[in-house]
């Protein structure tokens, strides 16, 4: 299965779910929430300063009259939210007007929260004209330093996502500035060990190489100057970073020089997490609640 | 003075110079040298296996019957070419058929080599679609964990360069993955620094800003979003990354997927040297050569 648009990839098996939004008085979420609700991938849940919600939604020709709206002072907005999501009355988490450590924190609450022992990781897939197909890419968004423990755990997360979307054994790139292992280089020793960790099956449901350069991940000319032999060379569909600065510069680079665009959320608590920044574009917006209703 | 092309930047009052090429029997180094040699930027002065050499020359089409050929063993070749630009009989070095460690070894030999106690580091600079000048960027290929005194040798290093190809105080963006500085991010905080080390004239000769996101240091949309105030932000000249792992994948994003022409060297030693990887197309290849004789 080789998908080159997200829309092949994500509106192939949409059921329409409830989009639950903290702090909903924003003009840029309720743009994205409109049009998903207009192409029926959600019914949505509006938490926050119902008059504001109800004057943004006018300016932007959204009709609200059948769309809940639960009135909610700011700063109880995510509590609600998590509660109505262990009810089961909600099916993705959407971020508003609320700062990302504030709802975070209420996600990863010891006992009220939704996230129980797991890592939360950010998650993006990209359509990216220069590639032959869709690129997955993490962590852009989340943790800060890895270790090997916790990338582990970042594989994991992502290769279960790309599953539910179909991928069957994703080609996984352990991305490094080189080719091999070298102690200096902390990323290159933890390519090889998750590379291992594969191997020994500790890491499943997916072909992991690495340590390789951005280049021979996924170009295979870049691979065979290399003399480069491996599965995953040139042809990735996932690509795991070293840390938060490699991360977040790749997705920055796929988004804003290379014409890329993008569905992005955390994964790992119960449901996923739409948590859009306000420089992402609205069609990346909108491509990322339609990835997290298609989990 | 803004430029959105390599040629137009880095041909403007180019004389030539003598390119010694280390280890020359190599059909990409060759090749390259050949373009420059008949645009008259080099005049190269080939080290190395001489039989190999006119072989290959003679299957590129490569007439060098007035071209300084050194018939010298592989493993005499670096010292030989380092002698060379000591006697101040080459003005540029390139590395062919040699690994990079065996080339920079003897560069940075206490006494018989050419770097003093100078900071070794990589410079690039790519002309990409997307942005709209230039867009410099260091170091994605030499420093492995630059500590906060490294970076700012990388800068100066970075600026002098810069300035020789007639930038006036260019902009400078710390890359971090936010825009505040975080002390759980060390990108940030060695961003926050390095502001100040420029306000306080102790890196000079540019307008230092950061942390700034990728996206806020090249997009002014991005920038607006995020009410960023700042001279810099979404005007970037050059950007600074944080370590080995990002600047490579900068480096690779911007030529694998945005696109991008890039020239690129490592400065600090007493003559630019050209290090283009196997991977490198002809033509970046060929513009490295070209920033190198700009200098």
């Amino acid at each position: 299965m080789v998908f080159k648009n997200l829309d092949d990839l994500l509106k192939r098996n949409i059921k329409r779910q409830r989009l639950v939004a903290v702090a909903a008085e924003d003009l840029h979420l309720l743009s994205a929430v409109k049009k998903a609700y207009q192409e029926n991938i959600i019914t949505p849940i509006l938490i926050g300063n119902k008059k504001k919600i109800i004057e943004i939604c006018y300016n932007i020709d959204f009709n609200v009259n059948s769309v809940d709206i639960i009135d909610t002072p700011q700063n109880e907005c995510a509590e609600k939210a998590i509660e109505l999501i262990k009810k089961n009355e909600g099916d993705i988490l959407m971020k508003g007007l609320i700062s990302t450590s504030q709802l975070l924190k209420s996600i990863v609450k010891k006992e009220t929260g939704i996230s129980g022992d797991a890592l939360l990781s950010h998650f993006a897939i990209s359509q990216v004209p220069a590639y032959h197909k869709l690129l997955a890419y993490s962590d852009a968004a989340m943790n800060i330093q890895p270790d090997i423990k916790e990338k582990a755990e970042i594989i994991r997360n992502s290769v279960r996502i790309m599953r539910k979307l179909g991928y069957n054994n994703p080609k996984v790139a352990i991305v490094c500035p080189v080719e091999n292992v070298n102690p200096k280089i902390e990323s290159t020793v933890h390519a090889g060990l998750l590379k291992v960790m594969n191997k020994n099956n500790e890491i499943e449901d997916c072909i992991i190489d690495g340590p390789l350069a951005l280049d021979n991940a996924i170009s295979i000319e870049s691979a065979k100057h290399k003399n480069i032999n491996s599965e995953v060379a040139g042809d990735a569909d996932l690509l795991i970073t070293h840390d938060l600065n490699s991360g977040n510069i790749l997705y920055k680079a796929i988004n804003f020089l290379a014409g890329g665009s993008t569905a992005a959320i955390i994964t790992g608590a119960q449901v996923p997490i739409v948590l859009t920044s306000r420089s992402d574009s609205e069609i990346n917006k909108f491509y990322s609640i339609v990835l997290a209703a298609a989990l």
